[in-house]
């Protein structure tokens, strides 16, 4: 198995190779979920769909998750194994700075599996990790399998909940449950995207320390300005964007004389 | 973790459930490398472009893909871990229409992983699997990694290499050993679709039986009729169609009114 250090850092594809190393690392680790490995393939696909890049129409949607995070009165951050492996510290640090709390809800729940994305935020900075105390889980109906099981100060309590490379069914849970729901996902049609408030159509990798550069300008407005500015954006039309970008980016390589990637 | 027989056959996504439900096994099975997972799920995110079934353009690379391997003199079909673990019986029974041996060739070799496969493909109906004896067992240079181990009656002496769900070093260098290699890929854009002189962009678990129908007719035809109807294909066009297709899918649900997938 190729490890992180054996990756040239002048490989034309150094940074996705060493985000698919810290996945199988993360695996090893118990972090990761077998099927979180899938689902990172499915997210390397979408990535090559943006030319693996942040476009425009991503900066905005990144834009309105913050706005909305803000604008919250108690916003949650739900961490599950592919995201403690890929950017533990950028996740600690945004829920520090937009003083979100961290919360760990799987889909494959193991005391095991807890315990190393526990050890994962604590060691990437963290100081209080929501989800895993016996005396303050609550289950909810609307939401199936383990994941039923929440926070009495996390999830259960918030209005807002950052919950990125999530799965349908949980996303549509959350609203039903009148939550606001803001999630990254790099696959613009899954259902996550189609039915969160807010959908960044992006790699977590770049997403997560771009929203930490605009939250740091966010904190700054008052109020007011957060509401007004919030105003601007559209979910459904920005995620058709995201959609026309890669449409146009697979034509003009399909009309290129040669085909190149 | 959901084993096959917990997913109703009813499951509006059944067919990918079981498919990833046979990947995950074939990696407790250690047929499957942890990479192989990663692959599996940016093959997903292809078909989700393809609407999870085979378009007209990949009927016609499944043709060009029979009639190639129909026209050789010597042709092998090397096989991984993903492909054993996916469609063992067809790709056996694929074999045996076209009087194409199998080999295993793996690019996270093992002996552990090796006999693993051979299994597979024996409990499928395979009746010889090269790759695996030792004296037979020849180091060619042009392909780096472990996998440059092949069988001296297999991939050495072939001149048409089928590989499907291959990486693009490998098919880059039997590409340079001047072989015709023909290979399965979801991603139109992948170095293996670009440099293979035939790709077929579809999901192999419908390729494989589709170019087994197209072989059951083609094998009628004389020689001369292969290479007469062997003109009218061109690859670099195909997988234009391909990101076309694909690009125009996106386009028609990016312009919907109401988002759906």
């Amino acid at each position: 198995m190729m490890s992180n250090h054996e990756i040239p850092k002048d490989h034309p594809r150094y940074v996705s190779l060493t985000i698919r190393d810290a996945i199988i690392s993360g695996m090893h680790q118990k972090v990761v979920a077998e099927a979180g490995l899938i689902a990172h393939g499915r997210g390397e696909a979408f990535d090559y769909l943006l030319g693996e890049k942040t476009p425009d129409f991503a900066i905005k949607q990144e834009e309105y998750a913050v706005l909305s995070i803000l604008n919250a009165e108690k916003p949650i951050i739900s961490v599950n194994g592919n995201v403690a492996a890929l950017c533990p510290e950028d996740t600690v640090n945004f829920g520090k700075i937009l003083n979100a709390p961290l919360e760990i809800n799987l889909f494959y729940r193991s005391p095991e599996r807890e315990q190393a994305i526990k050890k994962k935020l604590i060691d990437a900075g963290a100081d209080q990790i929501l989800g895993l105390d016996p005396e303050y889980q609550e289950t909810i109906p609307e939401i199936s399998h383990l994941r039923r099981i929440v926070d009495s100060r996390g999830i259960a309590a918030s209005d807002c909940v950052f919950v990125p490379l999530e799965d349908g069914d949980r996303t549509q849970a959350l609203r039903r449950m009148n939550k606001s729901v803001v999630t990254v996902d790099l696959n613009p049609l899954s259902r996550t995207s189609l039915t969160a408030n807010v959908s960044v159509t992006n790699n977590i990798i770049r997403a997560i320390p771009e929203m930490i550069t605009i939250a740091e300008e966010f904190t700054q407005l008052s109020k007011d300005q957060l509401i007004e500015k919030l105003k601007k954006y559209n979910n459904e039309n920005l995620l058709k964007n995201a959609l026309k970008f890669m449409s146009e980016r697979l034509m003009a390589l399909s009309s290129s004389d040669k085909l190149i990637i």
